[in-house]
C-alpha cells in the first residue's frame, strides 16, 4: 500500500472481514422521507458487532498482520469504539489486544473493552502519559500498534460499509458520513470514487469540534482543542492519511448544532426504533437543519454506531444546552 | 368466519395487508445465544408500521371492509398501539377512524394517533363512559367497531407475523409471544397450527398481570382488576374469542416479574441496538429469568412493539420496584 489504500484494498478488506463482520440491514423511514422530501437509506451500522462501523476497520487490520506479527499481539489508545473493536477482532484471531485507557475511563467502556477479551493498561489521563504508555506496550510486546484511523488497513475496513451500501442501493446521488479522525469519511470516499464515482460524499460534523471543516477550508490540518459535542465519537481530528484522502475526494463539509444532533438522535430513536448514538446522528441532524437542499435527491446515510450508556441522554440532561 | 380465525384467514389476510405492513426483518444476537445456550430469533416488530405488530390486525380488519362499510368509517377505545395502528389503517383506505380516548390520555398517545389522522373522541376517564361513548359513536356514524383482539379479522391479521417469522426461520422448537388480551397469542397460535405444528407456543405474562395464567389454570376467565406492570401493552385481559383459542392451542403461560421485564428491556436496546417496549420484552424476561429450560431449542420470539415515551425509562426511575 502507498499513502492512500486502493478501491481494490477495499474490495479485499471485504472478503477478509465477511465471516467475521455483519453485513448490516439498510433500513428506510417514510416519515423522514415526507419530512424531507427525499428518499433515504440508512445503514445500519450501530447493528454491527461490537455496535460500530469500527470493528470492520480493527478486523481488516488484525487479520492482514503476518502470522508472526500476530503472534506478538496488536495495541492501540482509544478507549471509545475502535479499542472494543480492536479488541474482538483480536480474539477472533486467538490473539492478544491491548488497549491503553486513562485511569477515569468510564466504566461502562472499561466493561466494553474487557467484556471482549481485550487487556487493559492503564495510564494517567494525559495524552503525553497515553502516547508513552503505548509506546512502552509496544516496546516490551512487539504488538503491532493499530491507530484508530490513520492506519491504511483500518481506512480499507471503514470502505466496507459504503461498499455493501452501494451493493444494495443503487444510483445513490450523495452518501453522508459522520467525521471524527476521518477513518470512515477516508474509506467512503475510496469506494464511492471506485464503485459510484457520480455520487456526491457529504461529511457532516459538530460545529463545536469542527476541525475536518476548518482544515479543509484552509488547506492545513486544524486540530480541535479539547472539543465540547456530545458525539462523543467526533471529538477527535483528522490524520495525516485521512487529511489527505479527504482533501483529494470529498466535496463538501457541512457542520451541525449540539441540539441538532440530540433533535436527530431522538428523532431516529422514536420513528426508526432504533438505538444510534450521537455520533452517528451528526448526518441526520444536517438533514434536519437543512444545512444542505438534497430534495428529491436518494442519500445515503452512514448511521455509524449505538453505543450509547442508557443512563445518559441527551434529552435527560441539560449537558448539550 | 366462525368463532376462529383459520389458517387460510391467516393466509389471506397475509395478501391483504402485504402492500401496506412491512414485512419485518428477523435479528439474531450471539450475546444472549451464549448466555442462554440456545439459538433466538427475534421477530422485529418493533420495526412494523406504527411501531407495533397491531397494525396488521388493524390493517387486516380495515382492508376487510366491504366499500358500504369502510364509507362509514371505524371506530374503537384503545389509546394504545392498536388505536394508532387504526388510524393509519383507515387513512390508507382513506376513510375516518374515530378513536375514543379519557381525557386524562397521555399527550404522547394523543399526538400518536392525531398524527396518523385518527379523530379523538374524548370521554371521562371511566370504563363505563368509555363504552357509552363508543357506543354513541358508533349509532352516529354508523362506524364499524374494531376491538383491539377480541375479532376475528384482528385475530388472523396477528397471526400473519408468526406466518412470516415461520417462512424465514425453518425448524422452530418454540415461539414465543408476550400475552394481555391475547390477539397476538391467537394469530400465533393458529398459524403455528397450520403451518409447523410440531412448534410449541409459549406466552409469556407480567406475573402482575397474569390474568391469562389464572384463566388458562382455572378453565374461566379471570380479568386482572387494574394491573400494575410497566408492560403497558399487557395490562388488559382475554376476550372470549381468544380465551377459547387460547385454551384449545396454547401449551403453557409463564410469569416474569417486573424487575425481569425491565433487565430484559435493557438488555435489548443495549445489546441488539433496538428500542422495544416493556410489552415485547416480557418473554426476553421470562428467558432471562429462565423459567423454562429452553437450552439447544430453536426458540422464535415475536417483539411485539417498540412505542416508549423516552422521558421515561424503567432504569431512571424507581417505577417499577
Amino acid at each position: 500500500m502507498t499513502s492512500s489504500p486502493t478501491f481494490t484494498d477495499i474490495q479485499q478488506a471485504a472478503k477478509r472481514i465477511e465471516p467475521y463482520a455483519h453485513r448490516t440491514p439498510v433500513f428506510t423511514c417514510s416519515s423522514l422521507n415526507e419530512m424531507l422530501g427525499a428518499d433515504l437509506f440508512f445503514k445500519c451500522e450501530n447493528f454491527q458487532k461490537v455496535g460500530a462501523f469500527k470493528f470492520r476497520g480493527a478486523c481488516n487490520a488484525v487479520f492482514s498482520l503476518s502470522d508472526a506479527e500476530a503472534r506478538r499481539g496488536v495495541a492501540t489508545h482509544s478507549s471509545g469504539n475502535h479499542g472494543a473493536a480492536l479488541a474482538l477482532a483480536a480474539r477472533l484471531r486467538g490473539i492478544e489486544a491491548r488497549i491503553v485507557m486513562p485511569t477515569n475511563a468510564p466504566a461502562i467502556k472499561q466493561a466494553a473493552v474487557a467484556g471482549y477479551g481485550g487487556t487493559i493498561v492503564f495510564c494517567d489521563p494525559t495524552q503525553a502519559a497515553r502516547e508513552a504508555t503505548l509506546a512502552n506496550v509496544v516496546q516490551e510486546t512487539g504488538a503491532t500498534f493499530i491507530h484508530p484511523y490513520n492506519n491504511l488497513h483500518v481506512i480499507a475496513g471503514q470502505g466496507t460499509a459504503a461498499l455493501e451500501l452501494c451493493e444494495d442501493v443503487l444510483e445513490l446521488d450523495v452518501v453522508m458520513v459522520p467525521i471524527g479522525g476521518g477513518g470512515l469519511t477516508s474509506g467512503t470516499a475510496i469506494t464511492i470514487a471506485g464503485r459510484s464515482p457520480s455520487t456526491r460524499l457529504i461529511a457532516a460534523e459538530p460545529a463545536a469540534a469542527d476541525d475536518a471543516y476548518r482544515s479543509l477550508q484552509t488547506g492545513q490540518m486544524q486540530p480541535s482543542l479539547n472539543p465540547q459535542t456530545i458525539a462523543d465519537g467526533l471529538r477527535t481530528s483528522l490524520g495525516e492519511l485521512t487529511f489527505a484522502i479527504i482533501q483529494r475526494h470529498v466535496e463538501q463539509i457541512v457542520t451541525v448544532s449540539e441540539v441538532a444532533i440530540a433533535d436527530a438522535m431522538r428523532h431516529v430513536w422514536e420513528r426508526m426504533k432504533m438505538i444510534v448514538e450521537p455520533s452517528a446522528a451528526v448526518p441526520v441532524g444536517a438533514l434536519l437543519e437543512q444545512r444542505i437542499d438534497l430534495s428529491g435527491q436518494r442519500i445515503g446515510v452512514i448511521l455509524s454506531g449505538g453505543n450509547v450508556d442508557l443512563n445518559q441522554l441527551p434529552w435527560l440532561s441539560t449537558s448539550h444546552d
